[in-house]
């Protein structure tokens, strides 16, 4: 049983079931971006919280260990093609290096760690046209040296 | 008079009068966000903000002019080497599918709009080491069918 | 039940049928183009497109859940080699810097919407061979400054 | 003296005159999308037309011998960035297969010329925000066997 | 039924007869070149000698139909590796600028079409070795300008 | 003094001169094609032939040495896209595996040199449009077992 | 039965015969280099030699006349990773242009044939540890003018 | 001054001098690949030689010390396109499998050296046209285990 | 039975086993970097310790020889995107050059061998959080000049 | 004043001092890694270590201050040819798997960090050959579940 075996069994029981990401977040208590993250296999998942989602959506025994191993975490290397997704792509192209000009402004030289990081996404509503919002947080790592 | 001259005039003026990203986006009344973006050349400034940088930097005239132009956006295509730089793709790499997923949940169809696009960088107090927030906001645009 | 199954549903309904995709289009009373596109699992359909769509086909019922679903759109990232596809490209290479510069001139710094957008495709009578006629519509979205 | 020395000639000596490309193209009887093209040095300009934009841009006698010669087309090979260009690919890239189909339902085996081709760009007002229109025209060519 | 199925079925068909593709193409009154190309599916069969081809090849009735469809004409995008082809390609790429510049010389601004073509192969008796002669012929296409 | 120095060289000397390659060749008797591509720096020159040359196009002596030398043959890798050249990869990359299976139907196991090869150009009048015709002959050579 | 299947056959039948590539070569009267290359699908065999491979390593009739086609041969074309065949790479990319310097020193303006070529692979003793000795031979080609 | 000046240096030298490397090598005595390989900066010279070859060639004194320094070796990444040096990948890209199994049968699981190396090239008379011999020798290293 | 079979049946035994890989490696007395990397498939096993380890796994007997075979080492050519590897590349791109500066000026010009090598990974204890020590140790070897 | 410019005066100063990269480390009081690094404009310095490295190469003032600037880290993304640090590459490549499989069964779902991060290089004797020694240490971050 592999990740992605696991994957497959948590989106066919989500829509049997008719649950969003969101509902499943909110019975193993934890964010939707993660645990969607954590279902798609980019993220191993704390035990219990393995165990917790295995419960919530059904799944034999064996899911919750995998759930529970490290992930290899594989991605496009290319440039993605999905219009939603490479709008992402265009973003951190465009606006890279001002991020990092400002986050050394503010804290030195270093970084935003990916690791000790979280992220939120929420519906904004606007008289215009409601708005997506992108929240990440991430920890601030400053070079060595020695 | 080329946008990467007018972004190397803007460099110069900042060493030399030792403001920050936050001093002169704070004169000009715009965000520092932005107004790197646009000193370095990857958007174009509407021209009462254009002759504002202009003259907080003490450019030539004909700077204003070329601040106001519309660039040709051009980013780095392969993966970007920088650690700073990186760690963003890392995210979008990541965390893209999980975007794209919530967003249809949330919305429908479609995607966030990196055009009618804002974005804020903070510095959060943290016990264990502070950390870098990053909030972006993008209107929806849903697909068309005809 | 994946978007490619349902697309090979559709290809051998159609042909069985015998119809044109002129046929089919008018069936759903939308477009030739967009239909083919959304059977092709490249866009989206409403719901009640969708189940029209499932029932001139003689699809199973699951078909037009799957065909309602957003799909992620993956699509040729090199030159695509096939002839007819490929002159599209020629097109957009040698023609994109100046579709770039007649829309600035005509609206401001901004793009041509490929999400709220829409597509014909014509023959035209010529003497001296007939003629392709592309139309594109979309919507003009302007760069935000904050 | 390059066509690329013609081509900034004719963004200078625009920028100083004020015109725009719509100006340019009626001085010399020509739509604006060819004569951006051909000023880009992306096609070749008849002799006439030639020695026409040279005379209302002021350009010196070579440059009319420079733009009626045979340019070599060298475009971005790579997935191009800028936001208002990449827009062009992603249509291409999502409806290429779909414009494939519909050109060969409607004409047989073949394809639409890219050399026997012309455009048109035009802006049409719309309520919920103005449209782009875009309008290609090309020969049809059907595939030979011998 | 693909293309892929029908040309594993003419070269199972073609081992067991002995033909040779001179003898197929002589067979259905065609170039050995287009045949060849046809029966790999780079090419759409008039549906007249797509039925010579699947009769003297004792094929099923249904091949007859897919050899009459439109292909998606896909090929080696990199640099192929067998030294028969790629020896073509070196060819190409040694004198395509020469090729490019002669047609301009003895037609004007356009090229050689792909599409309205035809080749041919013939072994030419030679003291010091036989040779390989390959002669292909194009419709000129000049450029459009409007 | 480079290859590259006396190509340019050679084209200016056309341009004043007014020669076509087919008058510059006829007065060292060769062909154009073989012509072009030396000048170009895309073969050597036998010295005679080199000397010939210079004295027709008026180029200081140290001129022909350079044209004797034999060059580093420097194509584009990437598909290039000028529509003129990349018809004949189009040609390539379609009939490729067509004329490696015509050569070994008609030589055995081999190929065609690219080396000792030569390449004629005309044009060809027609009805319905004139026709370009490429001529290419190399000497067939087999793979040796051992 | 393709040339993949062939070789799957004789690599199994090597494996339980216990012999080598050396003892295999001596008894079809051939190269240990070239008998593996075949072997591998990458030679055609003379109609003579694939029957005395077959006969050797107990191969069904069949395999014979697939051992004598024309092989394509397709190698790796990215930089391999094995380091026992990357050195290999990496005394090419260092040595190329100085084995073109020394060729053309030695023989004039050509190459050194791949075709008509043969290579052999020896061990050399020496006191500070034994050597790979490699010799290749190849067919001076001087290219044509016409 | 880098190794760029110098190899100018030398090739600039060697014409007026009309010496071959043949000359040079015997000079130094040093074999005529090395030598080459090393004054195209693509090895280190022990300081003598160095001395010696400056002294030849009549260089400034400085060269000889940057003809003692280690270069980073940079070649070719992508398959290059001159055909000699081409024809040297194609030999290494299909005998690369062949090389490293006759290796591990000869030496067992380990490579040939590429630092450890050393290179001769000869010209083999031969009734039916001269042949290029190149002679490789690296050392046999085995891979480790702990 | 092929390297990926006998990788699968380690990991399975490894998993029921419960035992870790330094478990592992202690009862073959090899270190645990080593035993992952030939489990992997990627260091051939010398025959006693292929015994060893298949017999602490329970793997079938043909597994021992198939350990013992050279394997063909092939590694990811792209950047890797798991973010635990790709940090090991990121240190290899930034002290890259100056690991080689550093081996140049204690040794002379040569390399650090990847054949005859090997590597420790230890855990440290430290107080602002444990770190991740990896020792390295490769032969160093000079250039041969001749 | 450039990071290249600093790099430059460095290099130079060095050579004309003859001081090796030990020397210089050892009068800042830093490692020679970190010293190459930040003075091939790798790594940012340290106010004080900025301007005791100025003062001992003898550089100009603003010297000082370029060096302690963040730097845009840029490194070879394809595989680097030259082979002491190809030679890194191949172990990152072949070893990558095995790093990540230790350090999560030592430490967790994590990484090493390659910001909070150090690096030594040592010569060690041996008497089959001098071995260099590489040691590395990073932080151990864990990844973040919310």
């Amino acid at each position: 049983m592999t990740k992605e075996d696991v994957t497959a069994m948590i989106l066919s029981a989500k829509r049997s079931s008719g649950m969003t990401w969101e509902d499943i977040a909110a019975k193993i208590d934890m964010s939707p971006v993660w645990t969607h993250s954590a279902a798609m296999g980019m993220n191993a998942m704390p035990k219990d919280k393995a165990e917790a989602l295995s419960s919530v959506m059904g799944l034999p025994q064996e899911a919750a260990l995998v759930l529970a191993e490290s992930p290899t975490k594989i991605w496009e290397q290319a440039v993605p093609t999905d219009p939603c997704i490479y709008r992402l792509y265009e973003i951190v192209g465009v606006y890279g290096p001002t991020i990092k000009a400002i986050i050394q402004e503010k804290f030195g030289d270093g970084i935003m760690s990916a690791i000790d990081f979280d992220m939120q996404i929420t519906r904004v509503e606007h008289p215009k046209g409601d708005r997506v919002k992108i929240e990440m947080s991430g920890k601030y790592l400053g070079y060595n040296s020695w």
